[in-house]
């Protein structure tokens, strides 16, 4: 299975050209999954709940679905991108799954970061996890990876590969997920962005780059520069993902011991 | 508080001169707390259940445990340190805590790895925490890093400082420890061995070194070499650990949402 990965630096509010330049850099390069940024079609940095009314698109009935949903037709691929979504009166940060047939699933954030919280909900979905025939997905976003829990829980729910739709501006995250990796036994692949947003009164972020994909075991299978946008391709065995021995008295999942785990699960007084 | 982290090169069944080394040396160090590896007594690689019954000892009862607890009272520290423990006719992984009042408590090894279910009980104490005054302490051994459960346990449980004694084979538990503070906002002591063993029967082990303390921002504070045997320290500030502020809208605990944290604690099917 060739998955790709999207490195860009969108231009805030430009949605329809943001999406534009995605689509045809994605449609010259062949893949099974495509995993894009968080925010990918609108850049980051909200102001107002003005903006985020504005550029926020029901899902799947909005544009950015609907035209990646066309890409994944033409391309015969699966695709993962992150958008501000409206939903009633309500908005989130959320990341969509399109595939040849259409629109699969939505994720909406669960760890909002930072001023986010000032314009989109925290996520309700919790973690998904998506059979596309080859292998199973998760989604999770952003700092969601702080959370173990995140990708352990997609893991547990057999997901083969987590898809991590970044706009990444601490410096700790792609170490991280190789942790995140070796732990669970799963392929994971962090789409990020690029560039520096400082948007009227509020100070600038500059994003990390350092889109990256790693294996089950923990190894950097691909990892793209800070600054460059693009897409890099690897090749990977999904089903790989199955296998979670350590030795060959070990296993990732057989030997956890949830009774000492409660604390866990317990709400925090 | 003044951390010890002791890196040793034991031999295999010389109990008595092993612990007598440990004594020796850490008697020339000032410190508040000290964390020995896993097992320093008596080396890792056990081949029968006769040597397990010859060489485990009674807690607090044993000649290691009142050894330690003199020089725990003598200096005026806490010492944590892994041995084989005896209770009747079972036998655990352990770790102990003593203090200048002498004997505090014990954690049985949860995660058992490779052949050492062959000699050792699974845990059965769960992850606790000690309030040794100036910190809380959480105790670990080795392969329960791989877990994120474990940290995870002990740093919601309240603890500031994780003593992790460990007889590291594989090469990836360092670079893991520092998503391990970094996630929960919690200092690691990771005390480890060195040297290789191959005893009749068995493949040879090699012990990889590299203890280390990591601060709760992971950042290493120290990490030994490879192959180095002796003592390392650090001064930290374990009451900074209560901190869990990521940015000034963000917690480590605060933004933990246990309701989609479920499936962590089934049973797997």
């Amino acid at each position: 299975m060739r998955i790709g990965i999207y490195q860009n630096h969108p231009e805030f509010g430009a949605t329809g050209k943001n999406v534009e330049k995605a689509v045809i850099d994605i449609s010259l390069t062949d893949a099974d999954l495509f995993v894009l940024p968080e925010l990918f079609n609108t850049g980051y940095q909200f102001t107002t709940m003005e903006e985020v009314h504005e550029l926020a698109e029901q899902i799947p009935k909005g544009n950015t679905c609907r035209r990646m949903s066309a890409l994944a037709r033409e391309k015969g691929m699966f695709i993962v991108f992150g958008m501000a979504e409206r939903d009633g009166d309500n908005y989130f940060n959320s990341s969509v799954l399109v595939g040849p047939e259409g629109y699969v699933g939505t994720y909406r954030k669960t760890h909002l970061f930072f001023e986010e919280s000032d314009f989109f909900s925290p996520g309700d979905t919790g973690f998904c996890v998506f059979d596309i025939g080859g292998a199973k997905i998760g989604i999770m976003i952003c700092f969601d990876w702080w959370f173990p829990e995140s990708a352990r829980a997609l893991s547990l729910a057999g997901a083969d590969i987590i898809c991590h739709c970044a706009n990444l501006v601490l410096p700790n995250c792609q170490t991280a997920m190789i942790t995140r990796s070796l732990e669970n036994g799963v392929f994971t692949v962090t789409a990020n962005r690029v560039g520096t947003e400082g948007r009227s009164g509020k100070d600038p972020l500059t994003f990390t780059g350092g889109s990256q994909l790693i294996d089950n075991f923990g190894e950097i299978k691909v990892r793209m520069g800070k600054t460059e946008t693009g897409i890099a391709v690897s090749d990977i065995d999904p089903v790989q993902a199955r296998n979670k021995a350590i030795t060959p008295r070990n296993d990732r999942f057989l030997d956890r011991r949830p009774e000492y785990y409660e604390i866990l699960t317990s709400a925090i007084s």
